[in-house]
This record gives C-alpha cells, sequence and structure tokens, in this order.
C-alpha cells in the first residue's frame, strides 16, 4: 500500500509499505477514505519531535472503512464507517477510568503516527477499536467528520473547557490556527460577552469574525495589550487560550488575564518560557496544559450534526493521497497559502 | 496607642499611634488581644513589598473585642469576641460573588498591615466588618484561633482545594513553613493516601511526621526526586504543593508532578520562575496561584471546633506586644530558633 513515511528529519516520501495487520484481537484494519495534515506533523517533519522512530508512517485523523474486525471487537464490524481518533485508549486503565485517555497507561495515547504507523497511508491499524473510533452520523459531511478526529475535540477541551469559558466571560485566544478556530467555534456553546482572537496573519484574523470572533486583533500591533485591555476591561479577560505554542504568544497570555482567570495553553511548545509568578502568584491563576482526551467527541458529533457549528470554512485546499507531498509544501506555507486544514483523498 | 511601624526597608518600630477612629458606617475598632507574625510581614520588614508605604502598622492576623461598631454593622457588636480574616471584603462587588474575597473590588482585599493600617497594635479598625470577621466558637483556644486568620485558611484553600486533593490521593508539599504544615494539616480532611513532607530543616520535618506526613524527605537529598518517585511512583504524584516561594522548590513541583496532576502554587515569589512547558505541555497539569480568599474560614472554624485537626503544635513561642522587635527576630531565625508559630498577647 502506498504510505507517507517519517524517514527522519526533514525527510518524508510516499512509498509503498506492506499492509497493516491485526496483531491484538482489539484492533481493527481500517481502509482510509479521508486524512489531513496537523500541527504536529509538521513538527514531525522538521524533526521536533523525540519519539518519532524513521520507518514509521504519519497521520493520526481521517475517516475510513473498517477492513477487517479482530476478534474481541464487539462494537464495529467489517464495512462500517468510522472517524478515527486520533487518541488510541484502552478504557479501562486508571488514567482512562479518570477519562484521562491522552495518557492510557496500556499503550494508548497519542500513538498513531507517532509510537505506531498512522492514518497517511491506504489502511491503517486501530488498537483498541471499541473505545477509539466512532460511527459518524448520517448528517455529517465526510470531509467535516475528519476535523473531529483532533482538532475540534482539542481547542474544545484543552482550549475551552480547561479555561472554564463561561456565560458573560471574555475569552481571548491567542493564536488562530485550525486549533485556535476550533477554540472560537467551540467558546460559543458556552455564552461568552467579548470572544478575541489575537493572530500575525490578517487573512486568519478575517476567517476568525467570520466565525465568530466579537473582536480580531493583529498581534504585532504595538499596542496589542491595551487594545485587549480596551475590549475585555482594564482587569484582564476571563479566558486566554495559547494557541500558538511560543514564548511570546505565552507572555501575552500571562500578561491579559485578570485576577480569578484561566490561561489554557495548547500550544505545543519547543523550549521553556519565563512564568512572571512574582506578578501572579496573588492572582488566583488557573493555568492548564494537555493533549487532548477526545472525550467530549460524542458531544462534538451531536454538535456538528445538529448544524450548531459550521466547520466548512476551516476546509481551505484539497489533494490526493498521491499529491500527499504538495500537501505537505502548501501547509507548511500557510500563511503564504491562506491555508486552514487540507483534507487528503484516498 | 502602641502599634508597630513600618518605616521602611529593614526598618520597623514599636511607636506611639494615635487610635483608629470609624470611618465608614461599616467598620468596627477591635481591641487587639491577640496576633502572630506572617511570612509576608517578614517581607515587608526586609523591604520586598512594593505598596506598603512609611508610617503604616504591621499585622493582618488576630483575635480581639469589638471597642466600637460603625451603624450599618449588623452581625457584630461592643464586646463581641471576633477572629480578624487577613482579608477584608464587601461581599457585594462581582469578585466577591464569586468568592474571589482576595480580589474585593470595592477597596477589600488583603489590605490589612499592607494597604491600611494593620493588627499589630493596640487597636485595629476593620472594614466591611460583617464579612471580615467570625464569632469563635467556645471550644476553640484563643491563641489556637489566631492560626484561623491566615495560615490555616491559605494551606487549606491555596494548598489543597486549588490542588484538588482527593481520597486515595499522592500529595508531596514542598516547605514546611507555617502554611505548609496548614496544607499538611488540612490534606488529612481529604484522605490522601501518601502525603509527603519535603524541607531543607530535620526540625521541621520531625515535626511534619507528627502532624500527619506519611514521609519527611529532606530536600538537600542528592537523589530527591528519586526518594519522592520511589514514595509516589515512577509517574509522579497526584498533587505537588509549592509553599515556599523560590525557584528550587517550583522546580521541584514541576519535576515531581504525574500526567493529569495538580501543582498549587501557595508561596510568595520574589523573581520569575522557568516553566518546563516544553516537557509540561503534553501532560494534562492544572497549576494554580493564589491569595486566600478566607471563603472556608467558617468551615475550618467547625473543624478545629470538633478537634478535627491539632494546631496546637503549631505554636512554638509567646511573646507581648512589648517584646514584638524580639518576636520578629526570632521569626527571621526561625530555623535557628525552632520557630513555627509566634503568638503575641496585648
Amino acid at each position: 500500500m502506498k504510505a507517507l513515511v517519517y524517514n527522519g528529519d526533514h525527510a518524508i516520501a510516499l512509498e509503498e509499505k506492506p499492509m497493516p495487520k491485526i496483531i491484538d484481537p482489539t484492533d481493527v484494519i481500517v481502509k482510509m477514505s479521508k486524512t489531513t495534515i496537523c500541527g504536529t506533523d509538521l513538527g514531525i517533519y522538521k524533526g521536533k519531535n523525540l519519539y518519532m522512530k524513521p520507518g514509521t508512517i504519519l497521520g493520526h485523523e481521517g475517516i475510513g472503512i473498517i477492513e477487517e474486525a479482530g476478534e474481541n471487537v464487539t462494537s464495529f464490524k467489517k464495512g462500517d464507517k468510522v472517524l478515527i481518533s486520533c487518541i488510541t485508549s484502552c478504557g479501562s486503565c486508571e488514567n482512562c477510568k479518570k477519562q484521562l485517555y491522552s495518557h492510557c497507561k496500556n499503550g494508548g495515547g497519542w500513538i498513531l503516527g507517532h509510537l505506531i504507523d498512522g492514518t497517511q497511508a491506504e489502511y491503517v491499524r486501530i488498537p483498541f477499536a471499541d473505545n477509539s473510533l466512532y460511527k459518524i452520523p448520517p448528517q455529517i459531511d465526510d470531509e467535516i467528520a475528519v476535523l473531529l478526529s483532533d482538532i475540534l475535540p482539542t481547542g474544545h477541551e484543552i482550549g475551552v473547557q480547561y479555561g472554564q469559558v463561561k456565560p458573560g466571560e471574555t475569552v481571548v485566544i491567542v493564536g488562530g490556527g485550525p486549533v485556535g478556530m476550533s477554540a472560537l467555534l467551540t467558546a460559543q456553546f458556552y455564552s461568552p460577552s467579548k470572544l478575541v482572537m489575537v493572530d500575525l496573519d490578517d487573512n486568519r484574523l478575517a476567517l476568525a469574525k467570520e466565525l465568530g470572533a466579537t473582536h480580531a486583533i493583529n498581534s504585532s500591533a504595538a499596542n496589542l495589550l491595551d487594545q485587549i485591555k480596551e475590549i475585555v476591561g482594564e482587569d484582564g479577560c476571563d479566558v486566554a487560550i495559547e494557541a500558538v505554542g511560543v514564548p511570546p504568544t505565552w507572555n501575552i497570555c500571562q500578561k491579559i488575564v485578570k485576577p480569578g482567570g484561566h490561561i489554557a495553553n495548547v500550544g505545543v511548545h519547543g523550549q521553556k518560557v519565563d512564568f512572571e509568578i512574582q506578578d501572579l502568584w496573588i492572582k488566583n491563576l488557573t493555568i492548564t496544559t494537555g493533549l487532548v482526551n477526545t472525550n467530549t467527541t460524542p458531544m462534538l458529533l451531536k454538535t456538528v450534526a445538529a448544524d450548531k457549528i459550521d466547520l466548512s470554512k476551516m476546509i481551505t485546499h484539497r489533494f490526493k493521497l498521491d499529491e500527499i507531498m504538495a500537501a505537505y509544501d502548501v501547509f507548511l506555507n500557510a500563511s503564504r497559502e491562506k491555508a486552514m486544514k487540507i483534507i487528503i483523498n484516498n
């Protein structure tokens, strides 16, 4: 089969690989229909991920059709159309019983396209299938469903839920990539009064306004903090969501949050940051970090099926699996290409 | 009246000051019976507090008898014995209605011995008396009651409650001063399985064992992190409580907490710290900071009245108000003097 293989720093290639096989009786093999590229895939491409071994197939998102189900799989059978969660989980270990599926102690967590072969291929093996796949409601378009593998639950759980967005509150999202936009969309479930997007890219700011931001500010503005406080109030915002993963965006967040407020870090960071605790010890802040658990995927499927949020504007490009190298090139130059989410069709 | 006055960096003196007067009709004047010295008072003495103006009377803890009550005070009258909360709050602003009394927007918060004259004096004016004072149950000894002004609610709310200590969990407290010991005592309300105290002072570690620590480790040990993980497990602890306020103790906390765990920062920091977010973004941590709200003071008064915790070993020294300079000298040299909490009697 064809698969996109990581061969080391800046070395990925579409190669012929053997078909995956059932290993454990709780596995299924999925024939991929659609997948996409994540920011963390770019991180792997750039050699930033220490756990990714050369020879591994990339990708942790997508939908497909079950080709074969292990004998202990009870919820899915050959021919079922399924959403693949970016998080694989046994469902029965101590962490899974706390809904901390991202840290499944039986070999789950973020393993697809990371510790085992992933979804940017014609076929993929999904361990713990009963707890790691979802049936797709018929109201949801196949392309839209792909966005529920990772970015929508990540923005919702690690941004909005960990940030404890509540009705009437003021929310600032720093970073308008796919996950920041997902936080923007799902924050609206909880009716904040102000919903501010901050990004460097005017194209993304315009999209943020279309997707429901009450305000959009270019972070290159010299008086950025003043502009934010003019909107959310002098004390700062209730919730700051960091959706980039670099020190300057973290710094914006720690400067704009009010006493009693929340900083929800969603960004994947490559270096330490300064925590201005000499000013913040007294502010009764809650700062959270995290990898998505996908415990809200069933809820999110219902909201999308019920047209509570419109994800269609998040998809900007489409490629075939054969063209995946070109798709990576577009996503690596997302600003120039005005790319948000790219669908790869098998 | 006699009062301990801050005259600038390293300059405090017991001086004659005018008697406080009722300013607002919600004020009371309290004749102080007993007060104590807090670590933050030492910070003020050392010139570390930017908001403390020379001429201000120190102190934010203590008990006393109401000498005079403003005409709008409804819950207290002349002659009542009262516990003074370190936090003054109006009870009716937006923050007070969120129980964020520490950030009362009507001029409350930590103001005593900070923004207005404090309790290390013969008399003190207490604003918003109805919401900032408590009647003391007859079962509670006067000296013990003093510990409920600040340290017990601080350890409980900012350490144990913000850290979300739950039954069966593993808790590590870094710092065995009065607030760390208060966290140690109140953590036991929630039945953790392991309760580890880490401190540099063997005398304090011995006291921690007496007060209920299951383990006590000297933080000077070369293999400190290994020792902790041997007790709490390789993944780390559920809750790390930082009760010192310096970079090395923060660093211990961020290295020992497990995925899904909590770091509750209680320490008052004077400089920024490194936040190792490049390792911690993926760990689903919750990090909290805060100034005590004293919203659990009524609950704590009930637990102490019911003998659920024994605070008596926390009191190591007693002085008269006339001797308060000697008391400061002892507390400034707490390790040498084996001092924990010092009662100042009027």
